[in-house]
């Protein structure tokens, strides 16, 4: 797995298919995944066909890379099969709850990125779209997800047709935690942040969205309380409607 | 990537620690995984300490993998990292709510995933503990974590002492759908169930638990709705407490 030291978000794409043969492999690898009791609680919808690429883009923003990419992969958490099969053998399904769509969420989480993992492996390029989880009911409308069923992540595949460059991470003693959870002194995220916040691109950044700090881009600009908490109210209804939450 | 066709869960653990500089190294490659807005919002608390371990255990429904592995690794959503670093910045913070915590709990999951893959490559065996997600105030307690951080995933590691049988996979067309999804009539669920319910463990494992049919045994045993429902309440209280969820 060397291609985790090189990796990077890929947004454009090859005029080049991706082979059925190919991408039914690297599903089918990636189905060795761990998951909750052997369950598998988790459907993916492949999108090929413009149509459905151009019906999905307002969901995802309109970011050109729904409509640019040759496939598109809506993973969902799915209660509804083994719902299903359940009900087919005699047997009292209890998922309609909370719990059942982490447990699905996680399920469906894990078998992404090991698709990931191995479809970088393979030479493929993806970008994973965070915009899935803010507008989820036009998802569910555009792929007719039935109850039980939420999309939870979006891969959009192709051949990389650009090379970015490598983004930073923070040091990996920002992230963990010896026997205990360090919590965060101003010293040590001064420690943190700073290489980051020196960059030139992220001055850049911080410069052209006209604030002070890097931070404020993040909490005035891209993910703001406003928005968070709209959305928030959003993915909540749409869990109820999808029979994950009771009223 | 080949570790992954031959991908089993381990249990069992030889008398051989993970040297620390493996970890780091497995820990460190993992951060090149895709997050939200290069947040990473994710923290890892490391557990060696037998101390700790044992601590930990209850939550974890004293699985003996807890405290037999050499070390016990604890993925958390984190938003309290990039909190401190707005408040250190003079940026206002909004990521008290239900979308930044599954946004956190992405990020984490899939920062999780790509380390698992990782350390199975490297030689490494482990154990997701689907527990993580039933007792979270326990571990919250346990491992001092603050509000905005909450557990989602624990994986034990060691080097392998076991080589279990391959477990059963579902044919992949039981999980895909073309451009639309495909709801799961009597028969599609016949077709797709059929191999995993022939198989003689499986029968076995109906037979132990004296029920009529394998789905029976995940409904009436193994994940029941009054458990889910209970389960479910819990972690709602819990991710209010967390302050991921307001009253």
């Amino acid at each position: 797995m060397n291609t985790i030291h090189t990796r990077r978000t890929i947004r454009r794409y090859a005029e080049r298919d991706v082979d059925n043969t190919l991408l039914t492999r690297l599903l089918t690898e990636a189905e060795r995944t761990q998951t909750m009791g052997n369950l598998q609680l988790y459907s993916v919808v492949i999108t090929r066909s413009a149509e459905m690429k151009a019906n999905l883009a307002p969901a995802h923003f309109n970011q050109p890379m729904v409509c640019g990419a040759p496939v598109v992969l809506t993973f969902c958490a799915d209660f509804r099969r083994t719902t299903r099969w359940a009900e087919e053998r005699n047997a009292t399904p209890g998922y309609d709850n909370f719990l059942s769509f982490l447990n699905a969420a996680t399920d469906t989480l894990l078998y992404c990125q090991t698709f990931c993992n191995l479809a970088e492996e393979a030479g493929l390029g993806l970008c994973y779209l965070g915009t899935t989880v803010y507008m989820t009911q036009q998802i569910i409308d555009t792929l007719g997800l039935p109850k039980l069923v939420f999309p939870v992540a979006t891969i959009t595949l192709g051949w990389p047709a650009e090379e970015p460059a490598l983004s930073d991470r923070l040091p990996l003693t920002a992230i963990i935690h010896e026997e205990t959870y360090q919590d965060y002194t101003a010293e040590r995220i001064n420690n943190f942040y700073q290489e980051k916040e020196s960059l030139p691109e992220n001055q850049e950044f911080v410069r052209i969205n006209k604030k002070e700090t890097l931070a404020q881009v993040f909490t005035d600009c891209r993910y703001t309380k406003k928005d968070n908490v709209a959305m928030s109210e959003r993915l909540i209804a749409t869990l109820k409607r999808q029979g994950f939450i009771q009223e």
